[in-house]
């Protein structure tokens, strides 16, 4: 069904809504490879479904604690699974944790301007620092040129809502500005660290996932988890080094920012 | 020299660089007006030039302090301001107050994100917020149709730092993650902010100054505050409605997303 084949996978907010269903449509398909599935409460009732999962597929999921609001956690994360890694290092680092906030420029309070910066940008930047050498030591071990995700690379998801151009379309229907703010700081994040780390080969992009049926989508949206996560492999599974630094949606058509 | 003739008008982070800049050029044109600079500590040592200029024209400058890092502040000045103004409203209000905070993914502080986000994103937002019905006034009271810098409007002034676009041409020279980050967070409150208030005919955009020789510049700019600024007042002279929620620089010219 995708043509991903990266070995070592991470992917953070993996207990619900999209992160858990990349997970679940990973770990059912052929290629051999392992999942790291990090969120912030592996024991708590929220989890229970990826826990679930992990148990149908032991040999393939590990969960992992990573509390993107708590730099500790993120070191603490990025040390176990490197432990875990061995020599190839981590292929692919899937950012989906995210918070949403709603407000406008009337009713947003500062709380949730702090809140949603905090986990939708900080953590990521936290994220990439940490974990950063353990996807050097894949680009390095892949031995091919040029960028791919089943060589090394940080995909970001983020949204329409992030983007400037795209925004006014859908405000009012989504008067969501704190977690637009976040996320237009967050496409921010991936230009930089794509331009960072393009010398290391190591492909880094954002990816909208359209608008999905979760917790955080609402029930009114227009696509299921499945088909979302469906496109964004296949998607992920095709990008080369022309991607790199880009903004592209679950289909593969670019987002202006 | 410049076709602003806009009669009550803000700035803030007045005491230095471009807003000191800003203040000095307007308090110098023929047409009559009324300026509020605000700055943080307007007793304090790097206010005194703003002091000087206040005292060279006391009926067309009145020092407000405005902490944008403090809503109390922000509410107090708008409380002191609404005061001032009287039945006409507040007609141009340029948030200029920023503060820069240099980095990259490896070296970037955690407080400096926070910080940057909280000055350069929070603050316009809550300024925005409690300035709002002064411009409302403004902009009820001017009896003419369409938007202008002339009626009521807020002018944010980001950065070439802040897009998506053109930042990684420059990155490399300029690696500063925090400021970056924020002023695209920065840039998306201004497009949402002039979907919000279109209604009331108030002007919204983003404005770039170009770069320039100031502490938060350095000395390597290439333009004098004197010139960016007379370019950045004839561009806000110049505004209507087709400029609203756009991002244009110091010339005139759109900047990309």
């Amino acid at each position: 069904m995708t043509a991903l084949k990266a070995c070592k996978i991470l992917i953070t907010g993996a207990n619900r809504g999209l992160g858990l269903e990349i997970v679940k449509q990973l770990s059912e398909d052929s290629c051999q490879k392992h999942i790291f599935a990090t969120c912030r409460d592996p024991d708590g009732s929220k989890s229970e479904a990826l826990r679930e999962l992990a148990k149908k597929h032991p040999n393939v999921i590990t969960i992992i604690r990573l509390d993107a609001d708590d730099p500790c956690s993120v070191k603490e994360s990025a040390k176990k699974v490197g432990s875990l890694v061995g020599k190839n290092g981590l292929n692919l680092l899937v950012n989906n944790a995210a918070i949403v906030a709603n407000g406008t420029v009337q009713t947003s309070s500062v709380e949730d301007m702090k809140n949603t910066f905090n986990t939708n940008v900080i953590g990521p930047l936290l994220i990439i620092r940490e974990y950063l050498p353990y996807l050097q030591i894949a680009a390095k071990a892949s031995g091919t040129p040029g960028m791919s995700c089943n060589k090394a690379a940080f995909i970001n998801i983020s949204t329409i809502a992030g983007s400037m151009t795209r925004i006014p379309s859908i405000y009012n229907q989504f008067p969501t500005l704190p977690y637009a703010v976040s996320k237009a700081g967050f496409n921010m994040l991936t230009v930089l660290a794509a331009e960072e780390i393009k010398a290391d080969e190591i492909l880094c992009m954002a990816l909208h996932p359209g608008w999905v049926k979760t917790e955080l989508g609402g029930d009114d949206a227009t696509l299921e988890p499945k088909e979302s996560v469906e496109g964004m492999l296949r998607v992920i599974g095709s990008l080369t080094e022309k991607q790199h630094g880009r903004f592209l949606d679950y289909t593969g058509e670019t987002v202006p920012w």
